[in-house]
């Protein structure tokens, strides 16, 4: 792998500097501010005892997630989608996959018939803003089942969470394979890849697209591993980020 | 005037603790993340050359605004007016607030043919947000207005802010008339009256609701007075915000 | 106050010329097409035993305003709301508007679990159709309990009108207050404000708004006392309309 | 046919009492406040110079129209479109079948490169509001374009009508042929059939629904000249209020 | 009538090639693929036991018809209605007709508390295609109605079926009535009717338009004549089909 | 890899049957209906001449695709998105990656100002109906440029295709690997992965999801190995279909 330096001065492997806020909102069960770089979404978990009718009475909950951009978020103002009268296929994919990464994490039997949604919010977007909101949203949850089971909402040996769960965006940026893409490299990357990685570092989603050249099999496995190493990286700012008391 | 003290230690004349953090987005032109206490609005202010089509041509700018809350800004988790795929009354109602309020200020002959927009979204709701976001949206209009100079978008000797506008709720809770009510103050008031108010004292609105039982004039004559009190206040704190360096 | 004359020959202490035709419509358990001038509306009132579910079972009713313009009414055609799929920010506002002055003078409980839906349907528009709407929406508010009365759904001796209540809207013409503005009036107005009043004078609602100029206390002063002598004589049309048998 | 009395006292080949209002309204360029019985309909067309951009340069006119039933038109109060945010099927079908109904008494290379826009809306409804609709709107209609003409919109001796155009309803109610169902008898009717007839007596639409068991060729026979007639008294009521100075 | 052949080489008299494909669809409980010429619709029947709310306990069924095109069904291609938020008046108003159509010939008596849901889906478009929709959705009706009583959802005995149904569009090209008209032949027509004819010759609609001058009672007539003799014709081919095995 | 067999008689590395009918539709310029098994879905390609305007003036081409399944291809009813008013999720994400994996194999230079949209729709579904969509839409999107350029629309020299593009669903059933998941399949597999690669064997699209318990780095490697040999299957038979004359 390469070692030139970026726009930002970081080497191809680093991630931008990563700041998470614990417990930025006073409203909700959790919720964290967090940063890469110049891109901060607020994720906010709320709690709510009970499930959606179709889940009702199988002794299981139900965590969701939705996830939208401010419209001055970005360096152009998007019109607001709620004027625009509907959701976006951008905005519905990826807060499906924030959705999909966490419940891969969530033991919903021991989650017991009661709901999470995970609001991530990107108040300023300078790439990488979903896997940023994964990575967010996990502390978000965290502090919401903690919240839970100090209400005794949640029993106190139900261990609803399984492992940890981060993401990261890695890229070929001419022909070489960077991690943690601020917008400028994402908009010339050949291939963009969002990875989403557990705690013990196996997949919950890889999500590879050719912007332009079609990537082979040998430039795929050298982005696997560029997001394997900078996933357990955020895995361990996410373990210290819990340690400390709420 | 009574001066019983309120749940949180104030007297009824004293506002919550007001900061504005100028500059917080740096994609916007313009923008400030203001709080009245628990109360957290961020307001960006987009700068375009140009003004819609309807207003072509007159020499005349634009200021518009949109509010909008985050779905876990209070205390439950509201839908998102984008997923509903209409926007609410309340809503509605309240960004064309901020869009009169702030273009009672405004001269849109020396603003020239430019639009700004106003984006006003709640982080944190807790009584107050409208009245916070037409102060904050004030501040970011004020540098959107800046830059556009800088950058040569407006003549150097143009003035096209007339005076500066804050705006503050005032209720009678009990019967004690009391300034920037917080929520548990505002569900339980009487009446409750938002004052828009310019820099030199005049108004811009006055909204006035009896929630409960209707209002005497020497009622509402104690709530003008207490708001123009309070406004002062607020355009005394916009001053010395925007006094300091960029 | 000025006693120069308008384009319609009123002082500008003078209501327009202001019609009640009670029970205009037979399937509707109250209504009145009231005109102010050239503005009229038709209003209905539909009264349903039962309340929505958010309010079942605490003995309490529910009252309720929707507000609409026929895409006619109006100099130029407008594009109907339910063509463009949404209903506008103004529609919103002025619905909740009349909501809210009608629940200002029901006493709920009197009222018991029943539900009324006021209809504002603005036939034609001259300016003031939502200070109209709200006086002729007393009226068939007025005939609809009576008829429940009547048909035993609320109790003999109960009272869940505990007043009467109006609107007018005055203004600022050049430098002279006039009360109970035609389109041209309000379309030239530097300071325009809508007042509701109970019969009993107090305030409801008040809201003005500077369009020009910001205004001063005096200023707000002179509009709200010319407000208070034109809707009592609104309140006097209304109890001598519904003195006359149905 | 028979000759037993209705409900309304009316026999089987008698239209309820007919009333046309022209010029109700002071905005629109043709109006008619139109009336079948208890079935209320306030029709205007609004005139524009100028046509569609699909249409442009082609020396057409367009005539279209809009169907509306207000909420408590019905003894039920319905919910609005507005509100529901999107138009039902049975309106959009009213609104198409009035629009056609007019263009085909239209000439519309007389017409110009004009627009007219009819709008229908049911004030009270009591069984044929579509065809008191049509017949109401062709009165606006002819109106607007008197209109045209006398502002110079049309040249004064083009003749964009080429006929007048009425309709009615007929059903088969028990075993009975009858014409301008109200509600009542609609509700119970076997056949329903609304037949648009131009002033000269010729078929514009023909529209038969079995409600109940399908009809024969001799029933459809017989309805087919009930409604010739009755559209035949119609065309005349139109004609004499035409007649009138406006 | 004239024997002059038309561009496909068919007398006036002459239906196009129709083909039934019963069964085409393994996921629904009736389906037919059929073809009128080039016109091509998938008729789907979906069974489910029970019927909506407002329905529920009268111990009758209910029947109902979506109606939809490809968008590249047609010439050109037309944006989905999907896309464009809302469904087209035409849209509504063909799955009306479709639905009534189908609940003329059904007892829903003996169709039980069962519904019936048929979707008619257009993959390619050259005339005719809700009268192929409703003959084609009779034939996946009626396989419905047969897996039903085999399943047991329909007492053996019952007859839900009283008659079939079938459609056919006729009209003026020139001056010569024709029958099962191409796109072509619909553009060009003077007027333009279809009829809706059960198995045993009766009438279930009648709905004849003038596009471009009105017709008169002759030629209503003999479009009628027409539309009888093709629609026996079709009859015969459901006949035909249905006795296959399925 | 394991060799058991599947419910269908298939080894793990067996494709379902693969047809590909070209031509299907008269209307598009290109058309294809791919089935995979049960699954059938129906490709159109429509050009026309010119690009959106965003794209204008550049010299480049717009290929875009909608993805659609009719309300019956699945085996319960599913309500149709244009009665929802909105378009789900799923349908905009799988919308997107046929139009991002279509792009990839096109030279939009070569292609010129021309734009081609790909509509599938499912008229059955029996697991990847994406992965068919992909694999049809090439077809017709290869037919559409061939029409183009017989109709002069394109360069007779230019390659608007730089290669061709299949896709193919693998995911692990239990512990085994399998290609081409049939729906029973594909609910009960741990991972899904679906893969978009072109003729010459490189990746466009690599999406892996978790649906259970997260997929190790041997896993992943076993999928992609197992996805490329079903790919090139598919290449060949799209080579073999094009190869025929239209």
């Amino acid at each position: 792998m390469s070692d030139e330096t970026r726009a930002d001065g970081r080497t191809p492997q680093q991630l931008r500097p990563v700041t998470i806020e614990r417990g930025w909102s006073s409203q909700a069960e959790g919720s964290a501010l967090i940063s890469f770089g110049g891109t901060r979404v607020l994720c906010t978990a709320s709690f709510t005892p009970g499930v959606p009718r179709w889940l009702a009475g199988r002794g299981t909950g139900w965590v969701t997630a939705e996830y939208s951009m401010l419209p001055r978020s970005t360096n152009e103002r998007m019109q607001r989608e709620s004027v625009r009268g509907k959701i976006g296929g951008r905005t519905h994919e990826i807060s499906r996959l924030i959705g999909r990464s966490l419940r891969a994490v969530i033991d919903t039997k021991a989650l017991g018939e009661n709901t999470i949604v995970i609001d991530c919010d990107v108040l300023q977007a300078d790439g990488g803003t979903r896997t940023a909101s994964i990575t967010g949203a996990y502390v978000a949850l965290a502090d919401a089942i903690e919240w839970a089971r100090s209400e005794g909402h949640i029993a106190r040996k139900a261990q609803p969470l399984r492992d940890s769960v981060a993401a990261v965006s890695v890229g070929i940026v001419g022909t070489t394979p960077m991690t943690d893409l601020a917008y400028v490299e994402d908009s010339s990357a050949e291939t963009d890849m969002n990875v989403v990685v557990t705690g013990s570092g196996d997949f919950v989603e890889v999500q590879g697209t050719a912007e332009g050249v079609p990537f082979n099999r040998a430039e795929l496995d050298g982005l696997l591993d560029l997001a394997l190493t900078s996933a357990s990286e955020l895995a361990e700012i996410q373990r210290s980020v819990l340690a400390e008391g709420r």
